[in-house]
């Protein structure tokens, strides 16, 4: 057994902070945003970058080495993958929620053994700090960064979840905590009959439909601002919350789910989706490390699996539920009223 | 293009802060060295590492998604892998240099954009702050532990060397900067003719003598004290430098290539490893991140290609020179005086 065991994944793992630091700093510095305007040669990019000589050359090259560069005759360039998902100027841009990563949660999750012994969160709003969303909220322009970074992270699911669900049966569509509004603005977009509403705090409002009308959708959905544990909500035949049940406790995950079942007409439908941990909690790392992050992040947010939440819908009345694949670590929970 | 390309892998490496992170916790809490002497349910493994109930279940979860632990009837036990090599009590522990990670690393990469564009390094010697090796070396205990945990980290590539260098040609070998003496141990526990020198700062000392003893060596293998900048080396038919180089500038590099060669006998060999990056500097990842890795660490320090140490060593004098895959991500040296 002895000779056959090496410690090279427990070293790989556990100095896996450096291939990720690496790129979190590339983000940050915006390396793929101005290779994608044109590609450089290594003095040229240090000197635009602003980086010192001592560490230009091992830096571009261990993008080389980690696979999100190209280096051909001294000249570097994007990868097709980087090109497309890391440069600011294209709306395929997926990196706001890595400058988000660079920013806070690599220094908060060097909390984690904190957390994990307190049960405590790491972040701003650690020793009575400001919460991270309310300075957030109070911010437009960082504001809209963020929702347009959290439309980047969910994209895959939504169109997945376009295509995957049978929106032939429905006539509306509304999404709770809705963000930039890509869920409903995919939906919609791929379902002409369908009219389609956005919910979410009034600050959101603006963002949201400046989104819908460059997808030119501003005729069929519409913005209603609220906060969804307080205020009213409007009905729809189909109700979609993408990433907001992991952020609440079991009691607000279960006030929200029925909220959702009361909203809806008999026959409607609740979808949930997220990195929903595996019933087994022993395959989808994602979706469990997700869960350490919602420990660092909220008071009592966690995720869960598919059959916790089928439990939930069942105890607020939904006469079926399943549980569908989305995209990558994703997948969603619908309950049928 | 675009849609065969999918952002999976960038958010992988972006987020992999968080795996690392959940494996240099759990190291941290000596949870493998726990397991080791009893399988546990999580209940009883919550409370003796004393988590809090939010989080135990989705951490243990996670370490067996990401493959460290195994559970099964909700019993939690080591995998064969992190038995061996996480378990403190055992000699093959390698945890030390994750402790290391955790404790120093991690937080110090925070500062890698920085470092990235002032040249500075980023841990306990900036902004004139008392030197991690200062500290160390004024703490016998740490010192021991931690020279034990770069012996666990060495071990793979001198039980290599031990076997793919041709010892039956020598007599003697010397190590530079050995610290606990697991490369002379290796190369002489293996060859019976050989004697060995292991020479480093005199507080190494007591820590190399009683890893020699436990190793049954001490008729064979001596302690020499020195600073190998300022002090005298003794001679040898070969001498070893092991993840040295690397620490120090061009300059300091070249100057303790000269002492090693006017140390050596004609015919006599000097033998450089370390994580040498490959010659066309796009694939040895782990090497170019090493020297990023020197670039938080030291004033001036990088790793380098086996072909920048074979022109340093021609430079010198040795008339022939050649690099040799020794494990891992680890290659050799040599060069013939």
């Amino acid at each position: 057994m002895t000779n056959q065991q090496t410690p090279e994944q427990i070293l790989q793992v556990g100095l896996g902070f450096w291939p990720s630091k690496v790129l979190l700093s590339a983000v940050e510095m915006e390396v793929f945003t101005k290779l994608a305007k044109k590609p450089e040669d290594l003095e040229t990019l240090r000197e635009r970058l602003g980086l010192h000589t001592r560490a230009a050359r091992d830096f571009f090259d261990s993008l080389v080495a980690l696979g999100f560069l190209q280096r051909e005759n001294g000249v570097y360039r994007n990868t097709p993958a980087t090109d497309l998902f890391l440069d600011k100027s294209k709306p395929s841009y997926i990196g706001g929620i890595l400058e988000m990563a660079n920013l806070r949660l690599y220094p908060f999750w060097g909390g984690l053994t904190e957390a994990l012994r307190t049960g405590q969160l790491q972040n701003e709003a650690k020793d009575g700090g400001m919460p991270f969303f309310e300075a957030l909220y109070a911010d437009p322009t960082r504001l809209k960064e963020f929702l347009k970074a959290m439309s980047g992270l969910s994209r895959g699911s939504n169109l997945a979840l376009a295509t995957k669900f049978p929106w032939k049966d429905y006539w509306s569509v509304l999404d709770l905590g809705t963000a930039q509004g890509d869920t409903v603005v995919q939906i919609t977009k791929a379902h002409p009959h369908l009219t389609g509403t956005g919910y979410d705090l009034p600050e959101v409002g603006p963002v949201f439909e400046e989104y819908v009308k460059e997808n030119g959708l501003s005729s069929r959905v519409k913005f209603v601002p609220g906060s969804f544990f307080t205020d009213p909500i409007p009905t729809a035949d189909v109700i979609t919350m993408g990433h907001i049940l992991h952020d609440w406790d079991l009691e607000e995950k279960k006030a929200l789910i029925a909220k959702a079942y009361n909203a809806l007409p008999s026959g409607g439908a609740l979808v949930v989706y997220e990195a929903l941990i595996d019933d087994e909690r022993s395959k989808n790392a994602f979706g469990l490390m997700m869960s350490l992050n919602m420990l660092i992040e909220t008071p009592g947010g966690f995720d869960y699996t598919g059959a916790d939440c089928q439990g939930w819908m069942k105890d607020a009345g939904f006469r079926e539920t399943r549980v569908e694949h989305l995209a990558g670590p994703e997948s969603m929970v619908v309950g049928i009223k």
